[in-house]
């Protein structure tokens, strides 16, 4: 199966690492990580460069179809940017279509999620809300073929999750291990309702920033290099 | 601070990227990829090129060094890589020295961890022996300034914990809720204690044909592109 990640500048950068560390593990797919231009492409801290060799164009039919998240993805999918035409027409042909964190407000943009439960990143459920998609506190949401992942490093669920209903438990199960994924985290504040009030507050506020900023720009945020 | 993200080609994407997404949010930081040549560095899937702008000799007292893992660590460690030197040297003027995954092997070979307890990829507990370590199945092992991560997935929790150490609870858990860092894996066989003996065999005679097939070889891992 091919499996595109669809990417533009401004991702972020674990959105799309989580699942690609996963699915590169699967013995028989062939991940391809595209974007609308080859060449240079940066993420949100606009510090990872990734040399893209693939255009959209040139992935027209992949198996399954992941797209990760950003700031961005509000500008993005607010001023019909071409990747959201390119998740349309790809839609039609896969056997799963993913999102991790804002990647779901491009699939939103897209008219997949109309009428579905959905989740995001949990400072974005009243964007999904406008897509006609019911924003759903869970870590992994599954809609028939259209799988969305909560917050960045969502992914890496949503990615197991994907390789157990492809190829079973035990598949998954080898994969797990191998990235030794037995988290541990210091401290219990992942999600807005285990996180203690004041932190969600700050989060929020700082998250509202960022999108404000990021929607009052009109240049490609960060810049591309030659 | 400055943060420098030692790379070199062939490591393994999530152990750098997992804490490059948590480090990168930190407000004080600066965060540096660097590798022994500026330009294109691939990882060991080969798929994912980055786009180096800083030489090892051009970071030379970064606050904190982090060196991810890769298959090709072993063979890095065994043929005394430059990498090891760069390691040994910035070593002395760090606050934190750190490692995911078998990056500990690398700081095995730069001596740092002789007579320490150290933790690495559950597959290469024998090879982190072999330069004075006593492995540790912890998911973060600190021991003053050295702190090292079990396997891929770890680097997470490492640079959490970093942070709360650096700049108190409070960042961390913002930090956490941002990333929404909840994590919920589908199954429960993320370590070689808890994964089922067949998982673990799977996973263990992968992982030593794969050393096996990186040792053997003398050419770079995998191949630079112009």
């Amino acid at each position: 199966m091919q499996i595109a990640i669809g990417l533009y500048p401004g991702f972020t950068a674990l959105d799309a690492i989580g699942p690609y560390q996963v699915l590169t593990l699967l013995p028989d797919a062939e991940v391809v990580l595209c974007a609308a231009q080859k060449g240079d492409l940066a993420d949100d801290v606009g510090l990872l460069h990734l040399d893209i060799t693939h255009t959209f164009d040139e992935v027209a039919t992949p198996g399954m179809l992941l797209v990760p998240g950003g700031f961005i993805t509000r500008r993005l999918a607010r001023d019909r940017d071409p990747i959201i035409d390119w998740v349309t027409r790809v839609h039609q042909h896969t056997t799963y279509t993913t999102s991790v964190c804002t990647g779901a407000l491009l699939l939103g943009a897209a008219g997949i999620l109309d009428g579905l439960d959905a989740t995001t990143h949990w400072c974005a459920y009243d964007e999904l809300a406008r897509s006609g998609a019911t924003p759903t506190e869970r870590r992994v949401v599954q809609q028939g073929k259209v799988w969305t992942a909560a917050g960045v490093s969502a992914g890496i669920d949503l990615a197991l999750t994907l390789v157990a209903d492809m190829h079973g438990k035990e598949v998954a199960q080898a994969i797990q291990l191998a990235i030794e994924y037995d988290p541990q985290p210091p401290f219990d504040s992942g999600a807005p309702s285990k996180a203690p009030a004041e932190i969600l507050d700050l989060v929020r506020g700082a998250s509202q920033a960022k999108v404000a900023a990021v929607l009052a720009k009109s240049e490609a945020v960060p810049q591309r290099r030659p």
